[in-house]
């Protein structure tokens, strides 16, 4: 901030989570397109565990075995507690650009991304709401009446019905990287129909970008059920990934008392795939735990079959523990096992976590 | 290549190397400032395992749990074969351009490439010699006779003497985003006081750029000791390394009948550091491998009190296996005992290499 450099890490939780916290669960933020996951973010990690002192990483970069702070990244607290954490940090930008686009459709918006993610041309922050979402976004920040109207020929006439809406956020070292990248990426997204909508949605995204847990916790409140899960997949498994688990979410909450409203975007981009952040809405009521519980399982369920993570950034801990089995195999499992024993050898580390404990 | 496609890695030792020995080893080529070491490249591996098949990877990235796939990687044969890759590969850049430039000195060269790299300015490949090293290149395929005059005189008038030869090469989607990212580049090298030698030394670097190992062996052939080793560091360590790991080779060499020459460069930049490539040559003789065994253990046992790595992109095998230990530290050998033991319980799988067997 003051001193000129950032973390670039902005996970909604910023304010109630702590760096180790980010390292145990293999954080993400909201710029982790531009400025990578916690885990790239780390160069060495000290825990005290059960048998001592361990320390991992350290250079930039080394050929000397296995990576074992990838053992620590990811370890929810059943190896050791994190004592120490050297992380890098970056020059704030000099060039920053935040805007909105939208495109025709989420598959279109997927393609885009996609192009843009594989040409070298990811901004900071790139986030991909679907038709949903979309809609969801633009009625509680978008422009309303006579405004409305104008927005709403302003698509029509580019060929752009409700579309999927894009957020694009430039953190660039000088004003010439910015537009040379800025150019090469819009012709990209002009080639998949990707209308400009200017700095103002940029802004507005912005301004609320830390707000969504604090609607969330209104919501619920006020007795509606409210959830959110996301997973990640490659680019070609991304679209039915997609449509299965939005399926599988509204099948298991809708009953004659509920319509769930079921909506996602993706918030980070890799050159090989994306993530997807699924909200769930519906008017809840007394039942609302047990429903969701159920809906959570038939989700989780489905992620796996269809080429999805269990988790892209909020790790394991107790609610995903029955799934991770089947995303690792019998001789993942079998590693964690051995590599608790080995670290941990009486269990007293978080017990249950990553490594279910014998009945 | 002629499918629009690479890998972007491209060691020296390609032409006998393969895919599962570039994983088990965590190999960098040449171009891995731009393109990453092959650890960014892969997906996804599978491994046959004396315990059964593990498969580990699969999604862009992932929060369940510490990256299994990491211990894969740099196995080196000593948990099971490597049977299967998935690798990503990217479109050939559209931009290119390699150039020479030549620095004050080293550590100006360093600095400059630190601030490269800080700024994400890094191109393709960049690689700086050191002032040994700048002088055994450019009197190998530097300019000769009258053009080498007034090539010393182009130097001298912009404050260089010997100065550290730089190459960098850029690999872009776009003439623009070339011009622009190049454009940055070199207005923090001019701060440095680095001076731009032109494409043609480029040129003739990409000429030579897989003919080191062969000049190695024709020195080799004709008796002389050639030898390399590298490391990696911080850059705040990086010159202090350098000068550590050079006196030492040197004074380990050095006899009334021998005046090694040690040269090295920088081959793969990060934000946070740097690699060190040193090359050892003397007129060698009949105690050669003798005198080189015992300088080999000197530099070794030099690199980790001095911040270094014991190897950057060589591996351990059994001739850094002494060393692993005083980088990893007891606990992290005690992993790699539970790993192996886990994954080989009979020790079957390249026995001695990463974990040492017992006497």
């Amino acid at each position: 901030g003051a001193s000129g450099f950032t973390l670039g890490h902005l996970p909604q939780s910023w304010e109630r989570a702590s760096i180790g916290g980010y390292a145990a669960t293999r954080s993400a933020g909201q710029a982790s397109s531009g400025f990578g996951r916690i885990d790239d973010m780390i160069e060495s990690v000290t825990l005290a565990t059960p048998i001592g002192t361990w320390s991992a990483g350290r250079v930039p970069a080394s050929a000397a075995g296995p990576n074992l702070m990838q053992l620590a990244l990811g370890s929810e607290g059943a190896f050791g507690i994190i004592t120490e954490i050297t992380l890098r940090v970056r020059r704030l930008a000099i060039a920053r650009r935040y805007e909105g686009a939208i495109a025709p459709c989420f598959e279109a918006g997927i393609d885009a991304c996609r192009e843009l993610a594989q040409l070298g041309l990811t901004s900071a922050v790139i986030r991909l709401a679907d038709e949903a979402e979309t809609v969801a976004t633009l009625s509680m920040s978008g422009p309303v009446g006579v405004k409305r109207k104008i927005f709403d020929r302003y698509l029509a006439a580019r060929g752009v019905g409700q579309g999927a809406l894009l957020i694009i956020g430039w953190e660039e070292h000088s004003e010439a990287i910015l537009t040379a990248r800025r150019d090469a990426a819009w012709a990209v997204l002009k080639k998949f129909g990707v209308v400009a909508l200017g700095k103002g949605v940029g802004a507005t995204w912005e301004h609320g970008r830390f707000s969504g847990p604090y609607l969330r916790d209104t919501l619920l409140d006020s007795g509606y059920l409210v959830e959110t899960f996301e997973t990640a997949t490659s680019w070609a498994e991304l679209p039915n990934l997609h449509d299965v688990v939005r399926r599988e979410a509204l099948a298991a909450l809708e009953d004659p008392e509920h319509t769930p409203y079921v909506m996602s975007h993706i918030s980070h981009v890799y050159e090989t795939g994306a993530s997807l952040y699924f909200t769930v809405i519906d008017s809840g009521g007394a039942d609302s735990i047990k429903r969701w519980v159920a809906a959570k399982a038939a989700i989780s369920s489905a992620l796996h079959p269809a080429g999805g993570t269990i988790t892209h950034h909020h790790a394991i801990g107790r609610e995903h523990a029955p799934w991770l089995g089947a995303e690792i195999g019998p001789v993942g499992m079998g590693l964690l096992r051995a590599i608790k024993s080995e670290l941990d050898p009486t269990g007293i580390m978080n017990p249950g976590v990553l490594i279910p404990v014998a009945e």
